[in-house]
């Protein structure tokens, strides 16, 4: 009986799907849901659980919304204030209701998609733009167009479900009141929101997109896709700083498609944004391939969504948490709704990867659509693989000539660095290039600091950017890579930076006992050529361990700062920091002016150590010591009058040198401290010192000591990333010989 | 047959534990285990799966270090370092190793604990005292005789399970050589440690009195019980300050059971410490009653030791750690190995209370003698019932004479209030009388800061107290109290604090509305009365908000500062704070040299509020503001020049007056924010105001008004504690009467 029932399971499935693909333009519902696709849902209702779990949440939900009734109140606050998070709250819960209209078939939920849909239309005529003034491109029900754009995108599909179930004269008015005009208003009526490649356009064409499958429009689908003529000033910026225009850039949603995403599938604007943009990009995307199969708008750019998705998947931690790389709120995972969405259509049109079913698991639910049924059947028939995220290089930019972005891991130990080379990143951007960041088991041994705004928390300046996330998380020092001269890259000029990108130099990550990537930054400093290696390494005692190589070039003096942006309680240091009584800030600007100077050290060794405690375990970097080094023990907080940074502390290695820098440094975590047992487990770690021993002729060369006496070295030719070049290189009288740009001898 | 099975084993389980309750003086084994207590456990193996999977760990463990061999170092570090960790490892081991021998019956464990015992025979003879100087009584084994005790004790045990495997001359060298001069050195040799009332003592005393009971010397098991005669120096004192001797204080075992064990079971260092004693107190008092049961020492003081199980268990917070009042390293946890033997031997020596079965579901694991077996089994049979943690006062004092600690719970919202009005708490206690802490599910809304010691962590000053313990964490500004003018509670005198107590004014626990505790310190500052009450209330919109009113009575000008320990990011504050941009320390002592001075509010309203972000739950402090008041909001970190100090952030409110001062506030935990989400949740509290309305002839009257508009009041009849005075007072032109210490009218 099982089996049978399996079988007949997996039949369904199969024809289901053939059937999706085949589009059915002039029926409705047509966006993500379909009339074969509704059918194929009612048929499995009782034998997909997570789907059955899902749609119970769904209804338990919509139904408490249902017994409190409509809302629709007059547009006033920012974001977390009543107005705002009332409309945000209509938009979800009517998509929802409208989902469960066509898989229950009730009116009642019918009935308050219509009547929700009808307060709007009688409402939205008479609003002026919404009087808060900070946006550069102000909606009507919202302060910014980008939120009135998600509305359009969640209450197009609305619409959609609910299409059949309302009279010709209520369609009739709701598109004349309501759907159109909005959809002119966030494109015609602002072309510098729908225009330009970024997030909020991407948002802005979908919707308009959406809403002209709904309605049926190719006029709106043609403008969602291609954009519109506008003359736009040249130097109109966002609220982020960001341009809005540059000469010869593409505009509409399939150029919002092709620049921002790499073929690798990475998003310029990093994960966070990603997974923010993934929504509208699929949602319009497979609206599309619904209702206009032959506009192959999901095939575009070699079905780059599907791999955009396996991008997200693979910038997360090892506990599912996205690396906050550029402005990056901190916990956003891959349990969010938009990653749900994501995984789920990227199993159905892409290649049914059984390893997707098991992130559908961790993320214990599914959409309420054709490819949330096809994903919890697939699961319930047990078809469910291990996805297992290995080391992975993603390109940036439109051709992936852009630089890119390196995660390391070494999944037994549950290690993770995350090595950025890429380009800007268009006004989330960070001015962090060769900037790294470590994870331990989804702790944070070095971090990025993210951004500084509190989504939604309308208390910190109503959820928007505050100054702090300019004066400080853009700024080179506060991310984990090298500042000449105090300054930022590219001096904090956002345009130059984006004319810009670093190089891989080379890669080595199908390596078991070293895994390893090198990148190098020409223009972020003049005449200053900065190459970092970064190299994963198994110590002798079998741990693993980071290396990191920082090699700047130069034709003049220049103080090296190199950050490292631990968390936790300092341990032990060889090197006697003396403390500042009086704290003073470090500098004032470029991000140095929120730093309190707490305490100065002086190298007492080869090499300086520092080890601290955070949750449980033990890190130590050891770095290979000049004499003149400083060792700068510093926290923040400085200049934040409205506290809102955070009160987190980083150790700066400082040289000062008229030669060429090299800072060698290894990090690892190592042991840990349990406070039931009280036991204290390996405090100290595997590294007794790390030298460079050479840097002559484009070469660097560490020497790493290991605690049980072996010693190890690596080899970088800079600059040349060939790996059939021959190199040879004498040290301590000893002849070293090899082919491509590095070579590791473990010595054991 | 399952039935059936049930019974037998039903069976078994009372006839044992009666035998186990006879005695049997004169065979081996007779500490924790016994002979009958073996038959019990090996008739029971594979029926008790919490037993079998416990001991298949310790199996599991110990066949590791079989395979390693056994090495017996030459004593030479602090804890932390390799000799001390050694040898502790060794105790550990044996102990385990023996119960190994006895249940399994296999040899090799036998000679295991044999071989390491003549190994150490052949050693401590030569032993000097160890070669670290820092201990007021240095060990051989280990830097202190404390560490050499808990040595004994263990060793104690492993000796008693394989004495019948010894050949008799080997039992003879090991007395000789080991066990006697062993006893003698940490008791005869050092008086300054055995002879005190203190966890130090009770660790030697019990330890002393186990090898008595394992070698049949009642010599020595007296000089355990009642201590020795010996003359110490009046003024000696421990390294933490505290003094040796007081005239007319007891000695021994016993005496360390009378005094610092409340009627209650709190135990006057509080749990953190009460955790490290239990063992040796529970160990040595089963050993009695197994052996020597006509000598009732388990049943002294009405069987205290079964009631400071429970007392401990309700000093734990909802997640099971303990609250880190007095010195006390944070993370400590009901799931200690001590705290396995404790409840299990509460169990089973106590009134076989099926909630215990619950605890130790929760810990995971059983002790491998009797009583485990005893706990396995019940749990197997069904019966283990929820322990709920109720609001509970425990007195202090070795009569309850000496004030107490009061926990306020919320278990349905998961909050829970300590109030700290006990004794000082010998040479672990802190000067914070009156101190509050609160914890929202385990998280610290408002910290006591514990310890400054990093147990265990050679690095760290050899894992001992560090200079900030006495410098920060015992001062008064440390914790969440009354701060005088800037001084710590008598003036930071030890002797002073330890001649007195608070004492409880009133309490009423035992109501749905409102649960409330009121004490008072008379003695801590001159001529200063200070009268905290706290309470838990539910507001109109049935949150659970803290109630607290600070009510001091002085007879001149002062400066009162209020210190609240809070953790996390300010969200919203209404006093606008300008912050110091040149960072000062607060002050130059009593703890105040630790804090920088971030930024001063003044009161913009009639009440000051401040709410801030930690771990998803927002929390605000409203407190009635008077002219002239300043918040203060500084970070822990100055003068800490081995950053010994987390970076804590604290708010104080600060009042100079030359009248009585009242200061009145509301602690909310509320809503919360989601990252995933990104959805801010009720991030404002219910509080709208609250004001002292009445501080007149001993009233203290607050009014708080709530968001929702509802006014409540809370009378408080100060110094009165008597539940059957009746009270009544004008106010705004009504009078108002009630009966009893307090009133509380919610107004809804």
């Amino acid at each position: 009986m099982r089996d049978l029932f399996k079988l007949i399971v997996a039949w369904i499935v199969v024809t289901a799907s053939c059937s999706l693909h085949a589009g059915a333009a002039l029926e409705h519902p047509r966006l993500l849901l379909t009339s074969d696709g509704v059918e194929f849902i009612r048929a499995n209702l009782g034998s997909a659980p997570l789907f059955d779990e899902s749609l119970r949440n769904v209804k338990a939900e919509v139904d408490k919304e249902l017994a409190l009734g409509i809302d629709v109140p007059i547009p006033r606050d920012f974001s977390g204030g009543y107005t705002h998070e009332r409309h945000k709250r209509n938009f979800f819960v009517a998509q929802k209701a409208a989902l469960l209209y066509q898989i229950l078939g009730e009116s009642r939920y019918g009935d308050y998609v219509r009547d929700m849909l009808l307060e709007y239309a009688a409402l939205y005529p008479t609003l002026p733009v919404h009087p808060k003034e900070r946006s550069y491109a102000r909606g009507r029900l919202f302060w910014q167009c980008l939120n009135d754009a998600n509305w359009l995108l969640y209450m197009a599909q609305a619409y959609d479900a609910v299409y059949d179930y309302l009279k010709e004269e209520d369609r009739e008015l709701l598109e004349r009141d309501l759907f159109r005009p909005f959809a002119d208003f966030i494109s015609l009526g602002n072309p510098k929101f729908f225009n330009r490649i970024h997030n909020h356009s991407a948002w802005g064409n979908a919707a308009v997109g959406m809403i002209g499958v709904a309605m049926g429009d190719e006029e709106l689908i043609d403008r969602a896709l291609y954009g519109f003529e506008a003359s736009i000033d040249s130097q109109a910026r966002d609220n982020d700083g960001g341009l809005i225009w540059t000469q010869g850039q593409g505009r509409g949603f399939l150029a919002n498609l092709d620049a921002p995403f790499s073929p690798d599938g990475y998003y310029t604007e990093g994960p966070y944004y990603q997974r923010y943009a993934m929504y509208p990009f699929l949602a319009f995307s497979i609206a599309m391939e619904n209702a206009y199969p032959d506009r192959k708008v999901l095939q575009q750019k070699n079905t780059v969504l599907v791999k955009a998705t396996y991008a997200l998947l693979n910038l997360a931690d090892s506990q599912g948490e996205f690396f906050p790389m550029n402005d990056a709120q901190k916990g956003m995972s891959i349990t969010n709704s938009s990653l749900v969405a994501a995984v789920d259509a990227a199993y159905l049109y892409g290649h049914r990867d059984s390893a997707l079913l098991s992130v559908a698991l961790e993320q214990g639910q599914v959409s309420l659509d054709q490819s949330g049924m096809a994903v919890a059947l697939a699961i319930e028939e047990g078809r469910a693989e291990p996805f297992t995220k290995r080391s992975i290089i993603l390109r940036d930019g439109p051709r992936g000539e852009q630089g890119g972005v390196a995660v390391l891991r070494d999944p037994e130990a549950g290690l993770e660095a995350v090595f950025k080379f890429s380009g800007h990143g268009l006004s989330h951007g960070h001015f962090d290039r060769l900037g790294i960041a470590i994870h331990d088991n989804g702790r944070e041994v070095l971090q990025d600091y993210g951004l500084v705004r509190f989504v939604n928390i309308e208390q910190k300046g109503g959820g928007n950017y505050l100054p702090e996330n300019k004066s400080w998380a853009k700024q080179t020092v506060a991310s984990n890579t090298l500042v000449v001269d105090g300054q930022s890259q590219f001096d904090g000029d956002y345009d130059a930076s984006s004319r810009h990108h670093s190089e891989l130099v080379f890669s080595d990550i199908g390596n078991d006992a070293i895994q390893i990537v090198s990148a190098q930054e020409v223009n972020a400093y003049e005449a200053t050529v900065v190459q970092r290696t970064v190299a994963l390494v198994r110590s002798p005692q079998n741990n693993v361990v980071v290396v990191d190589l920082v090699r700047a070039e130069s034709d003049g003096a220049h103080t090296y700062d190199l950050p490292f942006h631990y968390l936790g309680q300092v341990i032990h240091t060889n090197f006697s920091p003396i403390s500042d009584d009086q704290r003073r800030a470090l500098g004032t600007d470029d991000g140095y002016e929120h730093l309190w100077l707490e305490a100065v050290g002086k190298p007492t060794d080869s090499s300086a150590k520092f080890t601290w405690l955070d949750g449980g375990r033990f890190n130590t970097i050891t770095t290979a010591a000049e004499e003149g080094d400083e060792l700068l023990l510093v926290r923040l907080g400085a200049n934040d009058p409205d506290f809102n940074l955070r009160r987190d502390p980083s150790l700066i290695i400082r040289r000062e040198t008229d030669r060429r820098a090299i800072l060698a440094s290894t990090i690892q975590s190592h042991g840990g401290y349990d406070p039931v047992s009280e036991a204290a487990v390996d405090v100290s770690g595997d590294i007794d010192d790390i030298k460079v021993v050479s840097s002559a002729k484009g070469y660097s060369v560490a020497q790493i000591s290991w605690t049980s006496g072996i010693v190890s070295w690596l080899f970088v030719a800079n600059g040349d990333g060939s790996k059939g070049v021959r190199h040879q290189l004498e040290l301590e009288g000893r002849l070293y010989k090899w082919e491509g740009p590095y070579l590791w001898i473990p010595g054991f």
